[in-house]
């Protein structure tokens, strides 16, 4: 699929593009790609533009004395941002990092109100979108501090059935917030369940 | 001032308000006075309803098994919501009870999806709206993991200067995460230190 049609389609579970909207969306956003390991936005830099992913994975981390904790992960059909940092114009907390070589439509922070302006639904988009960030935010966080690892995990694959053969083993055990031997003997059990 | 000038006048900080746009909101939004000790929204239940607080406070609360944790406080010229509750429509994992005799206007969730598509800038307001809870939320948590009993103290007297007198200590002890006795203690450095 032509990667604004991909566009499109997602804006459309949300509201209804006329064709000088998408005309405007093909001016507004930018086609970038995104080499593995490269960032679209790097901790301490106030995140000033939003991405579209039409390929590849990304992962949001934090870097604390070299040490780093994977938060989430976003592939084909996501958003990327950093809405804290992009909506109260703070420096960002977290890097957002290319894990394969990814294709990104991407939209400044300036022509974003362009798009919420101008586009005739642009503001429905906004708010939908904005309160389904919300949402996933919060069950994430809730997540994070009340579900065990195992529950993490096999809530993952369900919410990501095709990401596990794409993402490093270690990345998905710093996100459900264990060791990667931890993970492994984790995987070991949900396999001998299944078998027998 | 009158109830609906208040409202009128804090959405005017988001959106601009034609007549008629006034005119459906004194039609969208009920006056609803709540006794103290009287409950907004129920733990357990879903929140099909938002609120714009014109006298009183309210404070968002968890019930663990009869032992109670504060963890937000709202008052004069806030919207009183449970979010996550009315996104999903999940049920509620917070109370939201009156702490004060309060007056509210209140507009059902059916309502709120005819303020979005009928009121001009109503999505525009809704982006704007749901941009800041999603900001202040996000400071909130963060705020709860990393600062001191101390800093969120000192965070509650700045952000709500008249609000101290008005709510028991034991209720900002509960949101700032300690003992009563601790809170207590906190007070008393701090006024020592202004003195010295």
């Amino acid at each position: 699929m032509d990667k604004f049609e991909h566009l499109y389609h997602t804006l459309s579970g949300f509201m209804n593009l006329t064709s000088a909207d998408k005309k405007l969306i093909r001016i507004l956003f930018k086609e970038v790609t995104f080499k593995k390991g490269t960032l679209f936005l790097k901790q301490g830099k106030i995140c000033d533009h939003l991405g579209f992913i039409c390929k590849g994975i990304f992962r949001y981390y934090i870097d604390r004395d070299g040490e780093d904790k994977t938060y989430n992960f976003a592939t084909e059909g996501d958003f990327l941002c950093n809405y804290e940092s992009l909506i109260q114009c703070a420096p960002s907390a977290k890097h957002i990092e290319a894990i394969e070589l990814s294709e990104v439509l991407v939209i400044s922070k300036k022509d974003l109100q362009r798009f919420y302006s101008e586009v005739r639904d642009g503001n429905l988009f906004g708010r939908l979108h904005m309160e389904n960030v919300y949402a996933v935010t919060i069950r994430q966080l809730i997540s994070q501090y009340t579900e065990s690892a195992e529950e993490r995990y096999l809530k993952f694959l369900r919410m990501h059935p095709t990401l596990n053969q794409r993402i490093p083993q270690y990345y998905i055990a710093s996100f459900i917030g264990v060791k990667p031997q931890s993970l492994s003997r984790i995987r070991k059990r949900l396999a001998r369940r299944l078998i027998s």
